[in-house]
């Protein structure tokens, strides 16, 4: 393979000689640090673009420590402590780790604190509580037996990202990087001026890797330094004094600390969003993007490019709401760790290209014995290429310490089929888009497209026994054939886009993802009705449209053929019979002997138990003893299928597939471009006349490949083979 | 064992010879008849009591025909159906079998039924549909995509249980028994005079047996003759326009069909009740109980005595109500299906003696190839066996077709087993009291007594995966050394009586039987706080406390040392380890050695997902993988445990009785009568010095007695052995 570039290599001090060995080796073109790695001086001259890491809130503790008014801050809520008796005394801290975090008692605790009756859900009134400075306590008047939390301000004295790579890394003598608030005035006048004096000092530096701009997400650790709370969406640590004030004359409402802390849930993702909160995003939306615009701009007078590390303090950037784009950031870069998480980088608009940062970091947490590096990148690159197929990043890139990776026997060559597979990639699609299907696939929750890819997620691909049933959905939806929107229930009322056949509703029952009270409201009910009716599919995955009212728990249960039993309807029989026929399973081996019950035969993750069909258009594919699995039910002239769960596989991937082409009634186009093994996948770009065909199993397959209903090639591919065939 | 008595057998006109010569076998000193066999004149004169079934609102067609306007009704919904245009036509009798139920257009439907927008939950008024009685369908003004259902009154035109007897017993000839509803004036006097005469024309016959009174639960068959809804306490078949004015009357307040359809679920005992089905059931016991006596008077009159078969047409007598000892009763009768419906029977107050009916009954169904009535009868009686040894039925029987059991091979001896052990308990007790411990045991539901050993059923002891890991938690507590409570949440808040020193709550969330609402009521958590805090012990089981508010999922999760993961506090991190070194676990098997998961080891049924310890003072018992199924936590002076399911077993029976004598913080007295087998369980007779050790297994066992910690007995007990030894 000739071509280069499209990648970017870590360095470190004592790695210039193997820097240059791997740059060439790889075809790499451009260099970057790290937080805790440093870029040799010797290497500023070679021929690649040369990244740095840059800062905008921590890395100057004198600074910090010199306007500890500007330190940055965070809501958090105390324990909930049970009153026996008619006062009651909380310690704040207690739980948290007074390393990172320190009660603000410079902002009056009577304005922004709330101490409420967790019984009841009422405030106690301010007169009613005092918070002693000597003890870190505060004292109310409680009522016997209620319980009660304080909501209160507390300084982040060590910047949690460093507090985590620290532990992580078992770094020993490096002193705890203070945070600072770029959006108070003192901090940001220095900040700016400090960043043009680091533009001057580094005329080698091409661009400047922003990680990230303000705002951390939520990640706080307890007394014994063990990860306490972390939500990479979370909004908890974006607050202050002078942001909030600036944000009550915004919204022309009075700030309340439960905004914030939301019963102690932080407002999880998981949490329908209250309008306060939404209104918050969007206030700091606003902000955020108005002062990051500040530092690009600074950036580019000195002809470097601004990067943003999508993660750490990316809070307020919302890289799919409507502020970004006008941030003027040339590239965004973020780390790879699942197709889904591609997509959260690739699909961003605004930007001059795109960056994944490819796993495993070069860290000594996977390259240690026991670790597997290897595995780890292919497994990693598996999940990756068939998103990239669909929505191309830019460029990729490692990170972390590259000592580790060059020492550790057979890596880089992996990372040389990697590099190999993505250029070649972007030689036979030349900018073009693959073929997709003649409909856009919508996924249906609170949040819709500013968290575009990241429903169902806690932590960045995280693993969740939870959730991974759910993100399975999105995972495989990231290498498929469809254009894919993420809509709001609001703009459904408002009129489900033309352009959208089938709908997916995945989640658990009261979760921001099912939709909660929303089923409830009769414009959303009566919106997909009449979609599905009038010839749209609908996809219920988990406990999708659940609400329970009036005598259902799935308020859609007519238009998907199945409820859940809550017990309520136990005395009603059910009748439900198995019949597995169906076009949705026709690849899955043995499906027509799938038998009485069909057990194990296809992966439903975590499931969801009590599903019954009920109606007179369904059928049932799938069955767990008496209840159902997989039922799909006629509506009008639509359809609907509906999944107790669907993690991502190779198989659940042709299932979906399937189901999305049935509920869409479009069942022929599915076999324009057809492979026959469900471990394989075909992508079609049809203005370069190239296709590419993908093994996503680590053993060889042989697969057919389908042109408009005849066979055009016979294909036996390796392990993880990607092969490129013409039209 | 030369006792006889206390055993009565079921006879027919073809088994004359055959009855005398069990019934001397057997020492029975009581015949019956049954619905679809008779006595036979010649056993008339057998020095024994005769019973015979008596009907009040059935087995008189002619009647029936005569008075179509006193034919008993019930409220039907009709389908759910969703409007696609601005009018919309449902057909109430689809999904009904016209052979049971017929429209009642008698009765003003504008007055009567109710046309209900179940997407919005509102009532469409009168004026905006019509009945098309020659459709038999309900014509509407709709909103498009609106669901709607009719609620309407309907003729029980063929008695359920008839019906359901010649479904099960495939008879082909006999006519379908019509209803007559015994509340309504010229029936009531038809039926009065027609008992009279009865009981003049029966001179022999000594008990009249009611099968039963005048309403029949809820049963209804589809139009496949295939049961559509069953509910053991429903009262939707206990109402006419007749009853219901009366019932306005009564309330003060206007009736509506809502009252009694409850959104399709038709007060299923799962659901909370609304005050008004309380309201009700109240009227309808006070009415029920009126009329009842009246009909005992006759009986009595007569020199009878009169009993009363605890199923079919027993709605509204409601044993454990306030109004039930006023209907005058010799006797109670019902089937036993387990220990829980056994003390059903035997607990109620007010009546001479109670008999229960063992399984299984002599029908085809279970008498035939492939069934196994001997293994049926092993299992019914060594659950029926230990709750006798707590709380006696006076005497037990069978029912069905005689010649079916005689000709059984070894079922008759069998039998003779049962009723030996039966008499000898009698013998044994003198009719004292076993020893229990010197505390009651409450469990907390929105029933309360009035459905005392009911909680968590559908119908009288039908397994249902929903259930039996709640259910097997009565089963244990059946034939456990406890006066067992059943509280109401009003109960609570008005102070929980002093003689309770451990509440249990064991249901899923949102039904009766966990609590729904009551646990955001704060009078309700505080009450149960103070109750702990002080000494007292809280046992919870599935979804106890469960209400999502504020913050938590378990309402008294700080009592509980557990909540739920509902997924809002995913980004929360959790560090919960197995310690299963616990006084709860002394007894079982290999406890010690659980390791890290202890699965496996304890049935918890299905069990509940999700569970995770919080606070500070729990020890977890057994996880399942990251998460908890069995966790105690320290409260103040008091305890609590949390168990994922019990279901019964006589392993679990054990954990539950540690666990109970745990949370109330008496473990020594646990030990003053204690048997080491776990298959083994003792009760102990103080007053005449006789104590009880039974074998709960199929197979031989080894066990220890011990009596205030000194081992008393050494005993190997065979196959479900009951050995007696004194004190």
């Amino acid at each position: 393979m000739s071509i280069t570039g499209r990648l970017t290599l870590p360095t470190d001090v004592d790695m210039v000689e193997e820097t240059i060995r791997l740059k060439n080796l790889l075809g790499a073109d451009a260099l970057r640090d790290c937080d805790g790695t440093q870029m040799p001086e010797e290497l500023l001259t070679q021929d690649a673009k040369k990244y740095a890491t840059y800062y905008t809130t921590r890395k100057d503790n004198d600074w910090a420590n010199a306007n500890p008014d500007e330190v940055q801050q965070e809501y958090l809520i105390s324990e909930r402590v049970t009153a026996k008796d008619v006062k009651l005394r909380i310690k704040l801290m207690k739980g948290f780790h007074t390393e990172q975090l320190k009660v603000n008692d410079m902002d009056d605790p009577k304005r922004w604190w709330e101490v409420i009756d967790r019984t009841t859900g009422e405030i106690v009134p301010p007169e009613q509580w005092e918070y002693d400075k000597a003890t870190g306590e505060v004292e109310l008047e409680s009522i016997k037996y209620h319980q009660y939390t304080v909501s209160f301000l507390a300084f982040l004295i060590w910047d949690p990202v460093h507090m985590y790579n620290f532990i992580t890394n078992d770094w020993k003598d490096a002193p705890h990087q203070l945070t600072y608030d770029v959006r108070q005035p003192k901090t940001q006048e220095y900040v700016k001026k400090k960043l043009k004096k680091w533009c001057e000092d580094n005329p080698d530096i091409d661009v400047v890797r922003f990680t990230t701009f303000f705002h951390q997400f939520t990640l706080t650790f307890d007394e014994k330094k063990r990860e306490k709370y972390v939500e990479w969406f979370g909004y908890s640590a974006s607050v202050s004094p002078y942001i909030l004030e600036k944000f009550e004359k915004w919204a022309g409402y009075k700030f309340r600390p439960e905004f914030i802390v939301d019963e102690g849930y932080h407002n999880s993702m998981f949490r329908v969003p209250s309008k306060e909160f939404k209104d918050f995003i969007e206030f700091q939306q606003i902000e955020v993007s108005k002062l990051a615009k500040e530092l690009v701009d600074i950036v580019h007078s000195y002809g470097k490019e601004a990067m943003m590390f999508l993660g750490d303090h990316w809070i307020g950037t919302e890289p799919f709401g409507k502020y970004f784009d006008k941030i003027g950031l040339d590239a965004v870069v973020g780390s790879v760790g699942d197709g889904v998480t591609l997509r959260m980088i690739s699909d961003i608009k605004g930007v001059k290209y795109t960056e994944g940062r490819l796993l495993p970091y070069f860290f000594p947490d996977v390259f240690c014995e026991g670790g597997d590096p290897i595995g780890e990148a292919r497994e990693n690159w598996m999940k990756a290429r068939r998103a990239i197929l669909r929505s191309p990043l830019d460029r990729i890139g490692y990170g972390g310490y590259l000592k580790l990776a060059s020492e550790w026997p057979g890596f880089i060559e992996e990372i040389q089929h990697v590099v190999d597979d993505f250029r070649l990639i972007h030689e036979n699609m030349q900018g073009t888009k693959s073929y997709v299907a003649p409909f856009k696939v919508g996924i249906l929750n609170c949040w819709g497209n500013l968290r575009r890819w990241m429903a169902n997620q806690v932590h960045h691909a995280i693993w969740h026994r939870e959730i991974y049933s759910y993100v399975g959905i999105l995972e495989c939806l990231s290498g498929m054939p469809f254009d894919v929107e993420f809509i709001t229930f609001d703009e459904v009322k408002e009129g489900i886009p033309e352009d959208i056949k089938v709908i997916i509703n995945a989640g658990d029952a009261y979760t921001a993802f099912s939709g909660a009270e929303n089923w409830k409201d009769e414009k959303v009910v009566t919106a997909i009705r009449e979609f599905v009716d009038k010839g749209g599919g609908f996809i219920g995955v988990g406990e999708p449209t659940a609400c329970q009212f009036q005598g259902r728990y799935f308020q859609l249960s007519d238009v998907l053929g199945v409820d859940r039993e809550m017990d309520f309807s136990l005395s009603t029989d059910k009748y439900n019979e198995l019949n597995a026929e169906h076009f949705i399973l026709e690849d899955i081996k043995g499906s027509s002997a799938l038998g009485s019950s069909g057990l194990g035969e296809i992966d439903f993750g975590e499931g969801m138990s009590r599903i019954y069909a009920q109606g007179e258009n369904y059928q049932i594919l799938d069955m767990d003893g008496e209840y159902c699995r997989l039922v799909v039910n006629e509506y009008g002239k639509g359809r609907s299928v509906y999944f107790a769960g669907l993690p991502y596989s190779p198989q659940n991937c042709r299932i979906l597939l399937r189901a999305i082409y049935y509920a869409a009634g479009m069942e022929e186009e599915m076999k324009k471009f057809y492979v026959t093994n469900v471990d394989t996948e075909v992508t079609v770009f049809e203005k370069t006349g190239k296709i590419a065909i993908i093994n996503n199993s680590k053993e060889a397959r042989h697969t057919e490949l389908y042109v408009e209903g005849k066979m055009k090639y016979s294909l036996d591919l390796e392990p993880m083979e990607m092969r490129w065939v013409d039209m």
